[in-house]
């Protein structure tokens, strides 16, 4: 078992059944830091921003100590008298934790356009704080769970030295919506106790969330909740990790890894999959091509049912490669798929039931040659099943 | 049972089984005009061509007399030498119609990457030929399904005088794949005695198509065979229509109407579907903003389930409209469903019993107001059902 958040030094974490989710299982969760934290965070381009992302949008350039977060309810388009409460709670907590209100964030997942359980969340906190723990970690990360079917934790030790100890990243996340969040939302908390500048820590999450969360492909809708929070204590007392100190690609590095892997879990999670899917695009004239492709292919409902049904079906591949605008030498692209080259500006003579057998594995990887330059980039995702129809038809 | 193709004067159509499809079913279809058209197209942006869609728009420029049709090969992605067969198949229908090769158009539709069933298609041309009749267009109307359910074909009579008679215009399209055209390819035929220039042809099938076609939802696929050609062969003998005719406005109105109904029942004959959707955009800032809002919530996967599960979670909607950048006033924003007003910047109270059993209905009608503007938009689409993860799993 894996110590996710609470790996780094001085987190602590909670996780509770407030009341929101009638089957008892955890729904209300709380990061602590036992010092200021800076913070960096991105958040939902959707124009209608749940009360909770608002909120963290406005405090995220404060020193942090906590992060408060509850399923079950999104917090979003549920009337202004929702903004208020939003603050009444933070002020509420606050105070239980004798920290300023500004030092607070919070997040919500769950439906939309219902009241925040206010009254719920406000007498769960007493438990939520007795519960603080370095071993609560698990704990947590079911609290911020909907409709995915296991926690998602990781966590990394960067080799970065500090005077205390190495520097050390942890982090859960949520989401089984790849397919596209249900309502949904993708949140991701991310804790270090490496001492690190404010811009230094904005670039590095930006780099890591767009090689990562946003390389996991959402068909059609951008939650209004997305978001994705990093929290540095500096309790390693590593030299300040500057954007030109010789440690900032390292953490970087480490930071990107554990991202990608907690998309990776995300994508596995999708609603309703029964397959794993990595496409690698490369040849790619720019980045931008490269990024498009790849989540073209990943995205493709038919691309993705295919793969469903372990059908070798690459000429959904190639019309997916085609749709985009994306530079490409269409007499020389090349596809495999589980390794097997289906096309090289043609069809290709391959060994078919070999590649049926191969495509029922749980993990299916497809690599494009777009043979115009030098550019690399990877998508994840997961197949398209009756499933997803099913749970998306009934949720509610 | 109605005329279709064959409904303005001097269109005759035809439609067998060459042997393509095993199950007997027409996979052949002709339409010929006794005299010469001027035409007009609108082909697949899909980087990937045909070989037909190519040979299309090489010779859509010219005078025309046939457009040749097959289902079940998308003669796509098949390799070079299958540019040679489409030549010679051209050739020698051109021979056995005592027609120049340039005045005949081809489309296909099927599955990509397998060779172009040269001999089949050549030894039913006699038989193709010999069924050419004024009585035939529901079995041209057959000849080119994949997965369609059923033939779409509809025309219309625009009112406008012309010396012979009045001006007709009919059509025959294809695609059950309005959910992602399941390589399945749209395509659409269309005819009209009209007397009408080039220019003003081409710009009533551009925004005709524009309003139509183009407003089905497409979640991701674009097919590498996508075509619609009107073909006017001006045997009405009205007085010629140019662009600034008074005759050219009524034209284009015929002309939108019938590619709209021809689009709804290709939207309503979705894989797996089992409503039909239209979702209307009114208060918009420009054009682009109307469309893009419209067809991002006709085509969500969340709203589709949604609807399929007669769920009125108009959270979903709210999401999809958000997560475009559509100029619009959030605290405004009006969504009705099936008539029920269920959201005007905030919740609003509504019965939702009486909902649930609205959107039990077979069409489902979305209205929201932007409340930004003037534009409106209309996008079509139909309901995400296990059956289309079905329908797309198998297929091959």
């Amino acid at each position: 078992m894996g110590k996710g958040i609470t790996y780094p030094l001085g987190f602590y974490a909670s996780g509770i059944n407030c009341g929101i989710k009638s089957n008892g299982k955890e729904d209300l969760s709380l990061i602590y830091s036992i010092s200021f934290c800076i913070a960096s965070g991105t958040f939902t381009t959707n124009q209608f921003k749940s009360y909770s992302v608002l909120w963290c949008i406005k405090n995220i350039k404060n020193d942090i100590r906590a992060v408060l977060i509850n399923s079950g309810n999104a917090n979003a388009c549920n009337g202004k008298e929702n903004w208020d409460l939003t603050v009444r709670l933070i002020e509420e907590l606050a105070l239980k934790l004798k920290i300023d209100k500004n030092s607070i964030l919070f997040a919500s997942t769950g439906i939309i356009g219902e009241r925040l359980p206010y009254e719920k969340i406000i007498n769960g906190f007493d438990r939520l704080i007795e519960n603080l723990s370095s071993e609560n970690n698990i704990l947590a990360a079911k609290g911020i769970m909907t409709t995915d079917t296991f926690p998602k934790e990781y966590e990394i030790n960067t080799g970065i030295i500090g005077r205390k100890k190495e520097v050390f990243i942890g982090g859960m996340a949520k989401g089984a919506g790849m397919i596209n969040p249900n309502m949904a939302t993708m949140l991701c908390f991310i804790t270090t106790d490496a001492v690190i500048d404010k811009k230094a820590l904005d670039i590095a999450l930006k780099e890591a969330v767009d090689e990562s969360f946003n390389m996991i492909t959402v068909d059609n809708d951008t939650s209004t909740n997305d978001t994705v929070i990093i929290l540095a204590n500096g309790l390693a007392r590593n030299k300040t990790i500057h954007i030109d100190s010789p440690e900032f690609e390292i953490f970087c590095n480490s930071l990107k890894k554990l991202c990608i892997e907690l998309a990776k879990k995300i994508a596995s999670d999708g609603e309703g999959a029964s397959k794993f899917i990595e496409v690698n695009v490369n040849g790619g004239w720019c980045k931008k091509d490269v990024r498009k492709v790849a989540k073209k292919v990943c995205g493709s409902s038919l691309v993705k049912t295919a793969i469903s049904g372990a059908n070798p079906n690459w000429g959904r591949i190639v019309a997916a490669i085609g749709s985009t605008n994306a530079r490409i030498d269409i007499k020389n692209v090349e596809i495999k798929i589980c390794g097997i080259t289906v096309f090289r500006g043609e069809p290709v003579e391959y060994d078919k039931e070999k590649l049926i057998k191969l495509m029922k594995n749980k993990e299916i990887k497809i690599e494009i040659d777009l043979k115009r330059g030098n550019f690399s980039a990877t998508a994840y995702g997961c197949d398209l099943t009756e499933g997803y129809v099913r749970i998306n038809k009934e949720y509610s």
